[in-house]
């Protein structure tokens, strides 16, 4: 029988050592402060901001929206950004991601200050990542996966993780991370051959393919601890996963959900990171 | 019986390519420039820089050595750094690493330009190989590797590549330069249990363990291709690479020598970095 190891008690594990530390920070003065930019209105933007901010306020971090015109000129986005960079009551920049295709991303991403780049948008903090340097921002989803590891005592040291997908928010930042925990690991993607016979070796399948229910029990091994970082809408307009929950019922595997599982976490994994880059601004 | 695939052919391939290419650029009155750095004068750097100043002589690339005392300060070191950045006429500058425990090389590989850190010193450079961005520099190792499949004609696609080492001037850019190539690949490292087994399904092996002639043939499977990039030395002083080739004979292989293998084709890569520098500062 199947085990599913839902999101929520990891993100509250977070939110409580959080809410102590910063308890701790207010008696010497000290309120973290969280940006987010965010161009235009888009519904799934809304809804995760909706929850960072209640993640925010409930550790008691201060967060400010910056909502800004669709038409925002890139002078004008990087004039904004400048102005936050320099701020030094911000400790922590959330950018909503992708931006309109007029502001380039490639320009815009070296300008956010790396010390405040809590969601991994400056390549400085990706290549922190690549090496292991623990005062990098990791992006928040394949962070999130690590504390679920964490929370739920799965070690990874010597096992055989395979990841599916190589974006440079989840993939290729997640196969990094399990590396520097030493594990071994296996990055495979839409161009992979064999794909079932490689993730049934994995002791830790991280499923990042964008496809509904897509990856069945043939794919996961007896013993398996499964990761769904997928969104997907199902033939009845539910959320889903991209792995199909259902098929591995009768093996003795341990699977994440969703909804409930990854995405629970990723708003309190970026608050951490908030209260780590006010920490390190402060010097505490 | 094994193939041996020489670095030689590769490297004079790649040096024919840069020589029109910079006899084009003095009809328009352009010298490429390269600069190394050395600190100190230890025989492994003097060994290969003597390898690079004759290919990019060969090549027409001016080549400049400075060389300073062990005990340059790091305030001084960045100055010289500097004003290399701001020198018009530098395209590349190579910086022998490790440098003296007295240089921060968290602190000073921020400061080399990126478009002229044609040896992979910079993370930014390191994040653009991560992001398969083709304007990054990867270190020159990794890319040799990449060199020789190409030349040899084996295709990386939707092949089972495992790459044994996790170092940031090899093992992680070589997985990602595998990776962004459509390879599937497997990083393994100290703490990877199993390694026979994982190798031995491997379609292309690259070997950096830095053991001499550690990997023999129960490591390789029949028909794969392994690139040795290890440069140990044997019990009787020779050198010799982290494969043990002749257990490889008897087998269906292609296998990379060592001496003559991947080293050799390390300094026309830089080259070919120092004239792409070249290049994209004169908009060619």
């Amino acid at each position: 029988m199947g085990l599913i190891i839902k999101g929520n008690p990891v993100a509250n594990a977070i939110s409580e050592t959080l809410i102590k530390e910063v308890d701790n920070f207010k008696i010497q003065g000290i309120i973290p402060k969280l940006v987010i930019i965010r161009v235009g209105a888009k519904a799934s933007d809304l809804a995760y901001e909706r929850g960072i901010l209640k993640r925010c306020n409930g550790i008691g971090i201060e967060t400010y929206v910056k909502e800004f015109p669709e038409n925002i000129s890139q002078r004008e986005f990087i004039r904004e950004l400048r102005r936050l960079n320099e701020d030094r009551n911000v400790d922590g920049i959330m950018v909503f991601r992708p931006l309109p295709k007029h502001l380039d991303e490639n320009i815009i991403k070296y300008v956010i200050t790396p010390e405040k780049d809590i969601d991994c948008f400056n390549p400085i903090n990706l290549a922190k990542v690549m090496a292991g340097d623990s005062t990098g921002f990791a992006p928040c989803t394949p962070r999130a996966v690590m504390e679920i590891l964490k929370y739920y005592n799965i070690d990874v040291e010597g096992k055989f993780s395979v990841v599916i997908g190589r974006s440079m928010i989840v993939g290729k930042p997640m196969s990094m991370l399990l590396l520097n925990e030493n594990s071994t690991v296996t990055t495979c993607h839409s161009k992979t051959l064999h794909l079932d016979k490689i993730c049934s070796q994995a002791d830790i399948l991280v499923v990042g393919i964008g496809k509904a229910e897509f990856i069945d029990s043939k794919y996961i091994k007896e013993g398996a601890v499964v990761i769904d970082v997928g969104i997907n809408v199902d033939k009845y307009g539910r959320m889903c996963g991209d792995v199909d929950i259902k098929s591995c019922q009768w093996k003795n595997v341990i699977v994440t959900p969703v909804p409930g599982g990854v995405g629970t976490v990723t708003s309190s994994v970026l608050a951490q990171h908030v209260v780590e880059a006010c920490k390190h601004k402060n010097k505490l």
